[in-house]
C-alpha cells in the first residue's frame, strides 16, 4: 500500500499541471461552469485502505458513470432475460448514435451507451413505484453516506437540451423496446445522469467490483460472482464509448468514464480507483484522466491481461 | 494441474457429445471437408504442463487465429507506429464488413479482422524479402516444430473463392492504405490463414501470452510485457468478430478464434488453451468451442476479472 | 377528352376486380378502419374538364401528399433559402429513415420525406402566428370547396404513435435544424397529415401542377413557372420513398404518394391525376393504385420523357 | 432553330470567360493532362440540324456516359430480366460507394452507378464473344463514324488506378452477381469508358433518345418507345451520382455526365445536347456544364416538367 501511496503521489504531481489539450463538454450548460483546473484520485484497496489526492473530495456531475449503477440493479431484478433487450457488444460507434439503433432494430449494442441505458431506466421503471428513491437509497448504502444527492441544475439543464436522447427513446419506443411512457422514463434518465459524487465516495462505492462482488466493509453481495466479472467484462468491452479499445490497450482495466470528466477503473482483487478531471477529448473522455490512468497502469504493470 | 486435468476431463466428457447445432465454414470449399465430428481440446500451462484431450493432436486450418502471429511480427518491427495504419477498435461489425471501412477512409478497425490483417501483411511485405519463410520459422520456433506447415489445398480453396477480401483490400489501396501489389499481398495473406497446426502444437506456440511475453521453456521474450498486455487487450476486444461482447461476457479471457473451428484463449499467469471443433455458429464461431470454454472458466471460476 | 375517358373506364374495370396483394397501413390504427375495397379516380385536364371514377369522391386520409402543399407555402415564403435546410436529393432509403439524416448532421434530404416535411412545417411555424388557419385556407382556396377539414381521429391515433417522427425532429434538433418547439411542430405536422379529401378535390387542387403553376380556373399564380417546375422535379425524384426510380421507370410522371393509399400524378400541360386504393406494397405505396398509373400511362403513351 | 441557335451562342459567350472553380478529375493520370480551358457545346435536333460552339469537335474521354450505350444494349438482350440483377432506384451516394452495395448484398442501385454498369458489362460479355466489337460497332453505327475508338492511354491509365472498382466487382463476385472473370470484365468495362468521342459526335449519337428510340435519320428502331421512356427516367433519376435531384431541379433534363467532363441531357421530341468541360465540382460533375445547362433551360423554359 506504501508503494500505491508514493507512485500515486508522484504521479499525481506529474500530472498536476500537465498540459491538458481537452475540453469542457459544453453540450450541458451547466457543465460549462465547472472549474476546469479540478483535479482529484482516489484509490480504495479491498483491503479497506483510501489514498485521496488533490480535489479528491470535490463532488462532480458523475454523468454516465452512474449507469453502472443502474445496469447492476437491473440485473439482479432481471437476470439474463434482461440480454433480450440491450446487447452486450461494443458499439463502435459514438455514445448517441442513432445509426447501429435502427439497423440494429431498436436493441442497443450494450447497456453502457445511452441507448441501453434508457432501456435500462425502463426496467427500473417497470419494477418500481419510485425506482429514484430506489436509485438513491442503494448508491447511499453503498457508499455509507446518506447525503449523497442529485444535482437538480444539471439535471434541468441536460434535460433541456438533451435531443439526441430524446432521438434514441422514440426509435426505440417505434421498435417497441420501451414499455413506459418516454416522459417518465427521460425524466429517470436524466435524474440518475445527474447524481452528484466526489472521488473518494465514488471509489468506495464501486469497490465491491475488485472484490468478486462483495462490498468488502460490509461484506453485502451487491452482484454474484459470475455476474460481477460478467458486468467488468461488459465494462472493459463498452465503458469508455467508441474508446474502448484505445482505453484497454493503454491501461488494461474494465472502467466506465463519464462527460463529468470522471473515470472509474477497477482491478480485480486489488482496487477500483475515480479520476476526476473536467477536460474531455474528442471522444468524450477526461482527457488528463486517461493519461494519468496509463502512467499509473504502466508504472504499477497493473493490468487484467 | 490435477485440478485443471480432472476438470478439463469432466467437461470433455460432457461436450463430446453435445448436440452440435453449428453449421461448418462452407464458403471455403476444402473446409467443408473437414470431419464435423472431431473434437480436441489442450491446455498448456505457464509451468509447462500440457493436458490434450481427444483429438488434440489433429492438425487442422489455423485460419484468423494465425492473424495474432503476424500481429506480434509486425509490431515488434514497426512499433506503436503501426496504430497509424490500422486502429486498435472493436468493429462491431462482421469480419470482412467493408461498411466502416470505407467511412473510416481505409484504416481497419483492427489488426484481427480481415481488413486489418491485410494491411499487417501488408506491413510484412515490406520488412521483410521472403516473409513466407520468416513466417513459418517465427511459427516453427515458438512451436519447437519444424515440420509445421502450410496446407496447400486450403491455400488454393480460400484463394479462389476470397472476393471479398479482394474487395476490402482493393478498397484500402484506393484510400493509400496498401504498399505492396495486390496480388503479393493477398497470395502472402492466404498463406498465413493456410497454416495448419494441432491443437496441441498451438496452446504450445501461444504459452508466451500467459507468461508476460516470454517463452517458458525457452526464456525467449516474445513480446515486451506491455506490448503482451496490449495484444492481450486487443484479442479480448476484437478476437471474436461482432461476438467480442459476448465472448468477453461468457468466457472473460482475451483470444482468438478462426473459421477453421479452433479458439485460442489465455489466463494470464496460468494458461493457454486452445479448443477445436469444425461446426461454428452464425457469427463464424465454434459452436461447441465456446460453450466449452464458457462451462470450463465458470466452473474453474478462470477469468481476467 | 372522351379518348381519356374511355380509356380510363376500361382501365378503371380492369382494376376494380384487381387481386390486390397489399397490405393497409395499420402502423395507424385509424387507418386500419379504412374500407380496403375502396377505389376511387380522378383527373382534371388543364382545360377543366373532370373524370369521376369510383370511390372518386369519398374523402380519405391525404397523409403525405399533402407534404406537397406543405411545400408550396414554404417555398414562396423562403425561395431558394430553403434549401440551406433541406436538400432536394432523392434518399435512397424508406421514408422514416435516421440513417442517413445523422451522416448528414440533421440536413433532411428532400421535402418529402417525415424529416422534410417536418423542417417544411418548422418554417410554416417561424412565419405564422396560426400556420393551421394559413394551411386550411390555403387548401380551401385551391379546392374551392370551405369544408376541406382535418379528421381529428387520425390527427390523435398517428400523434399517439408516432416515435419515429419524433426521434427524426429531436435528432434534427440535436443539430440545431429545427426552430420552434418540438411539440407545437408535431401538432402542426401531425395536422397536416391528417388532412381529409376526396380524389376529386385533390385532382382539382393539385391541376395548377400541370399549367406552369397557374390555376387554370382562377388564373391565380400558384407558383412561378420555374418553381413549379422545380417542385415538380422534386417529387419525380423523391415522390415514393425509395421506390421512386420505379414509379419514374413504370409510370414516368412525377407525383406523391400517401399512406392513406392516395397517389396524385402530374402530365405537365395536360392533366393531373389522384387514385385512392387502400392497400400499400411494402415500400408504403398504393398497390393497386401503382398498377392502375403505370397500366394508364403505357396505354395513353403519357410519360414526361 | 434560329432561336436555339442565337440563344446558344449567346450563352456560349457568357461562359467562355466563366470563372471556373472546379478541379480537374485526378484520380485518373491520364485526365489530368487534359487542356482544362476546352469548352464545347453541340445540340442536335430530331429534325436533324446541328449546333456545334467552341471546341465541340474536340475529342475527349466519354467515361460514365459510355454507360448509357452499354445499358441500351444489354437491356435489348435481356429486357426487364435485366432488372433483376441491377435495380433501378438513385443511390443517394457517390459513384462508387460500397456501402449501399453491401447492405443490398450485391445488387447495384441502379445501371449508371460504376456498380450497376460493372454489372452491365458482365451481362455484354456473356452474350458476346467479342463485346468489344459488338459495342464500338454499335457506336459506329448510331454515329455513323467508323472511326470512333478508344483511347488506349486512357484505358491504361485508369485500369492501373481502378482499384475502387476492383472493390465494387470483387464484393458483386463474393454476392454472386457477376458471372465472368473479374479481369475480363474490368478490362471491358475500362475499355468502355475510354471511348473517345466529341460533343458532336456524341449529340448525334444520342439523338433517338429525343426521338421516342427511333434515330431520325437512319429510322432505324434503337429503342422501343417504352424502353425509350424507361432509360430517360433512369438518367434523369441516376444520371448524376448523388447530384441528380440538383441537376433534375436546376435543369429538368433527363442526362448522364462523364469524369472526362462531358454531360448529355435530353429534351424529348425536341434535341439532345452535349456540353464538354473538364473541370469539375466536387460530385464529379462538370462545373461549367452544369451551369451552362442551368442557364439554357432557364433561358428557353426548356424541362421535361
Amino acid at each position: 500500500m506504501e508503494d500505491i501511496h508514493s507512485v500515486l503521489d508522484s504521479i499525481y504531481n506529474k500530472f498536476k499541471d500537465f498540459e491538458d489539450i481537452g475540453e469542457k463538454a459544453t453540450y450541458i450548460p451547466e457543465l460549462a461552469n465547472v472549474d476546469e483546473r479540478l483535479f482529484g484520485i482516489s484509490l480504495t484497496t479491498v483491503n479497506q485502505r483510501q489514498v485521496n489526492l488533490g480535489d479528491a473530495h470535490q463532488k462532480f456531475s458523475v454523468q454516465s458513470i452512474s449507469k453502472v449503477l443502474m445496469l447492476i440493479m437491473a440485473y439482479n431484478l432481471e437476470g439474463d432475460a434482461l440480454w433480450q433487450r440491450v446487447d452486450v457488444e461494443p458499439s463502435g460507434a459514438g455514445f448517441n448514435s442513432m445509426i447501429l439503433l435502427e439497423l440494429e432494430k431498436g436493441i442497443p449494442r450494450n447497456p453502457l451507451i445511452n441507448a441501453g441505458a434508457i432501456v435500462i431506466a425502463d426496467v427500473l421503471l417497470s419494477h418500481y413505484k419510485d425506482p429514484e428513491s430506489e436509485f438513491i437509497n442503494f448508491v447511499r448504502r453503498l457508499t455509507n453516506d446518506p447525503t449523497v444527492t442529485f444535482d437538480d441544475k444539471v439535471f434541468e439543464s441536460e434535460k433541456g437540451v438533451g435531443y439526441r436522447n430524446y432521438a434514441l427513446i422514440n426509435m426505440m419506443k417505434s421498435f417497441g423496446n420501451i414499455q413506459n411512457p418516454i416522459d417518465e422514463v427521460m425524466d429517470f434518465y436524466f435524474k440518475i445522469c445527474s447524481l452528484s459524487m466526489s472521488c473518494a465516495q465514488l471509489s468506495k462505492t464501486f469497490l465491491f467490483f475488485a472484490n468478486d462482488g462483495v462490498d468488502p466493509i460490509t461484506n453485502e453481495i451487491i452482484l454474484t460472482p459470475s455476474r460481477n466479472k460478467r458486468i467488468n467484462a461488459i465494462m472493459l468491452l463498452c465503458g469508455f464509448y467508441d474508446e474502448a479499445g484505445e482505453f484497454a490497450y493503454r491501461v488494461g482495466l474494465p472502467g466506465k468514464s463519464g462527460v463529468g470528466g470522471g473515470i472509474l477503473a477497477i482491478l480485480p482483487n486489488m482496487y477500483s480507483i475515480v479520476v476526476f478531471s473536467p477536460k474531455l477529448n474528442p471522444k468524450g473522455n477526461s482527457y488528463r484522466g486517461m493519461a494519468f490512468l496509463e502512467c499509473l497502469t504502466t508504472e504499477l504493470s497493473d493490468s487484467v491481461f
